[in-house]
């Protein structure tokens, strides 16, 4: 039913090349698409999700932002500069005690956070990954400069992260807390979560896919091995599935969405090779599913209205967010 | 029908005092409260809220965040450390290009960004503003320290900025593009601005207030006087309105929400002093609201589905965010 | 001959304040003074420590600023917000490469440093400890506010950090590569160490004490224990000698110069609650003595220039260093 | 006797190339050179430079680092990114005060600092500049990465940055108060100036010129236009000057060393080309020559002891310094 990292088909460079040409979305919506299958998502799918709003219940599917976040733990992945968030108070509460700020004549606190995008519960915006010289559409790389991203910035996203989500939820779906690391979510168990769960993904759906992962490191209170270590995770193939399915955008519960170890040494993260630059698909990692989990577990509606828009950060290739199902 | 800021009543210290035993809501969600008057949303709002989205438009209220934000320009206001979104990347594409990312075996670009919470499009949580020595439902204002809101941190809102959005657009109702600075919106507007407009502003609902400064600033291509300069803005007395009509929050397209000059100069800021410690009133600014009021002068309807999430920053005392308006 | 921590005398509140009576220095330099000890060194003593230098030959007493650096490792010291320097590119050699820059007309790479002052080999300014509610030369503590050093900032520092160093290496007298944790330096040690390497420290010097611990942790090649852990370190009554031989400034290889676990557990970093604020002593921190360890024992002088600016940060409370001693 | 910047011989590409051909030093060193003409400094000169410290005066040549410095004020120069220094507490006296930190047994102060390495005062690394592909000692410019200077980081002059300092002051020479913008130092003029003040520059110096644009700039309390704008400074055919002479580095009071505008447009600071990737010249920029200049005047000595130690940041291509002149 299922496979575990030893047993997934092994790639080499010529599938992931293979796959490119068979799955690249360039050109799809013009040659000046900066948002990629976020597209897919229409005016009417919106209208519908909203009217999945039943119970008016809102939950958060980000970790808090802070320095107990996912960076900064063991890793044998190496470094890559991203840290958790720094916080701090430009005046404070303290100050205002101390009647240094009564010159003033207002009270008051204000704070600065350092965060690296992709600290956390984030988008991975289409600046993010390339393929050889060549990111989302088909432009060259080159357009990410230090100055940021010149097209397919984060920012573009601005008014595309709402429609209908969908939680398959694979570690509830086996019986399990979670999945091992290494465990490969394929194509067919993606299936049986659809019927199991009695929802169908499709055109223009935000899909949710659990591993259960997050509760597993929340649970050990450490994170240790999450950032960069192995993992359970989407399958290679499921790129096939979800470029058939034409959903707007995938997130899960784990540092990367795809297996790890991956299906091969050859390419490092082969799935985001492919998804990001060549299916122009949006990927949300980090995203904490523990309690939509157990609400959907109670009302049986793997389906909901979900709203995730990221900061318009100009130029910025991912963005932190506080992504919302509400049912 | 209105009033220039010269107009306007002139307040006293005793003014304040009187109008936070008048208006304060301490205690009224309990001793613990942390989130005010977002507690005034329920479950029913939110569904009715959804279901105002009719045609799936959805529009966002945010300015990008970038170095052509509001910060550094001109101002009277003594500098209080704010400053535009600092954008670095830690990976590019031009590495890429270059080869160097390739013994990574993967090709990606990494961003960070330095952002005081408030330096655009933002929330004031609870913990920013102090009224003497007390914060919101009456706690010590040495809850906010140097390491941030130890209570009150916007990182309790991240469930609670789901609701009706109202859009009451005094310029349009007045016919001009922008209210000039010192005008101050009085209660009487408000009032007949609602039915001007056809909605009624009720419990729990997300106020927006345009005065269209923001449209103003864009037109002369600088940002000179927004922070901190003279303003269009809420009379004092609306304190009475908005605690009245038990919004949830409030946000308007200016940088500070209230009228500039203030109504006195014993206090800076007055509205402030008792909108977010007395009354526990979220309180958004910057907000971006120039094409939420042609929509809405193009179908007639004020009302939309508002979601707007800040992000959970822990201790934080504000947060950049991307508000939707969903129609 | 020398004590360990557990041997030491144990210190209460009333031998602090005793101390602080004892050593005061306030209004020594009158009343604005703001860099207290580093009065002691005269021009005379300047024009000496040139003198010093006979071989020409300058030994950097700084680590690297990097993401190596002794922040993030285990520590049971609270957090404190410290963290290893962040350095991220402005532009690069790869954005050159790839053209990019070339509409520019000049290929150039940038930077920026993101560091706490105190997060490698630092110095200590008079506004980083204080001593009840007041701070160095009898000001309110309420001086150093959320907007910086309103007083006594390190930029005050900036002509000051020159003059004779003198090296007084416990762990080479003692035969042993590194004092074990909880060693206390006690005054008769001190003067023992003065006699052993034929120096003698005097008005206006700055006197480096080398315990070897950073050696340890180097050839350990983790700093985990080394922020905030059990370290030797100066005893207590180590005060009243630095007082009695009116030194400038001290600096040593460890995270904080005293003893620790400290000789009290009713106060932490008893030491500092003396030397900064009531005596006006900068100290210095995290410095590299190892070359300069292996240099004075092979050509048997323990005296050389020593210039360590600080930079000029205004308001700073610290600031990172490069301090240089020149024979 | 001295140039306009319209009476500057205008310069082309080929003289640029000409100019890389015959100053090129690559190799001079060994193919592992990372420090250029900082070699020129033997031990014997900083022997030498210390025997200049006469009268124990201490100079430092750096503006205070904080939101006054001259980045940010008005510039036709594209921005690259750079930004006056942030500098923010991470706990404050007023914390102390207000109680917070009493449960650590100790009330302290600690800050930090976000900067550009080339905010201020500062050296030029000599990875700073590339020629076409290249950089210092011919190695090929993706050696600066988004991850830093794999090679020529500023680290590497952590001892080397001591030697004789000699001040060229060309405006007091002149009898004006600064040289006006445009205005191109030549050689004949530095040939002058060593006449006039008494001094020969020579081998492993460190060379000021001092143009007195800053005291300009401060006279007129706003940086606009120094930034990247019109100023004077070395004409390009210094370079042969400073080729020949062996400096060990050279800096000035400008923002940019080098005749503003340039002398030529085929090349943004042409000067910069061939000093840093070509000659392997550490650069200095933003130093504040008044006092210095004052003071030389006063006792007729232009020569002194200078001690300028970058923070050994590893990887970066800059680093602030405090400079200090010592005589």
């Amino acid at each position: 039913m299922s496979e575990t990292a030893s047993e997934l088909r092994k790639l080499t460079l010529d599938d992931l090349h293979a796959a490119a040409e068979r799955l690249k979305n360039w050109g799809k919506w013009g040659p000046d698409d900066e948002v990629g299958t976020l597209n897919y998502t229409t005016a009417e799918d919106i209208v519908a999700a909203a009217r999945l709003v039943r119970k008016g219940k809102v939950m958060s599917l980000a970790l808090a932002f802070d320095e107990k976040g996912p960076q900064g733990a063991k890793s044998d992945y190496g470094a890559i500069g991203r840290f958790n968030p720094i916080h701090v108070m430009l005046r404070a509460g303290t100050d205002a005690y101390s009647g240094v700020l009564d010159h003033r004549k207002i009270r008051g606190a204000d704070d600065i956070i350092i965060m690296p995008t992709q600290c956390g519960t984030q988008w991975d915006g289409l600046g993010h990954i390339f393929y050889g010289d060549r990111m989302w559409n088909g432009r060259d790389c080159r357009t990410v400069t230090s100055f940021g991203a010149q097209k397919c910035g984060i920012e573009k996203t601005r008014e595309r992260m709402v429609g209908r989500g969908v939680l398959l939820d694979i570690a509830k779906m086996l019986g399990i807390n979670w999945l091992p690391d290494g465990f490969g979510v394929t194509n067919e168990l993606l299936d049986q979560a659809e019927k199991h769960f009695g929802v169908s993904v499709g055109r223009g759906d935000f899909l949710l896919v659990r591993t259960g992962q997050m509760e597993a490191k929340l649970a050990a209170k450490t994170w240790d091995g999450y950032s960069g270590g192995n993992a359970p995770g989407l399958a290679f193939e499921t790129l096939d599935w979800l470029h058939a399915k034409e959903v707007a955008a995938i997130a899960t519960d784990t540092w990367g969405v795809e297996v790890r170890p991956n299906q091969t040494t050859d390419a490092a993260q082969p799935w985001h090779w492919i998804a990001i630059p060549i299916i122009g698909l949006s990927v949300g990692e980090i995203f904490y599913l523990g309690e939509l989990s157990t609400d959907c577990a109670s009302d049986k509606r793997y389906e909901f209205m979900f709203v995730a828009p990221a900061l318009p950060i100009t130029g910025a290739v991912g963005s932190p967010v506080n992504p919302l199902a509400i049912k």
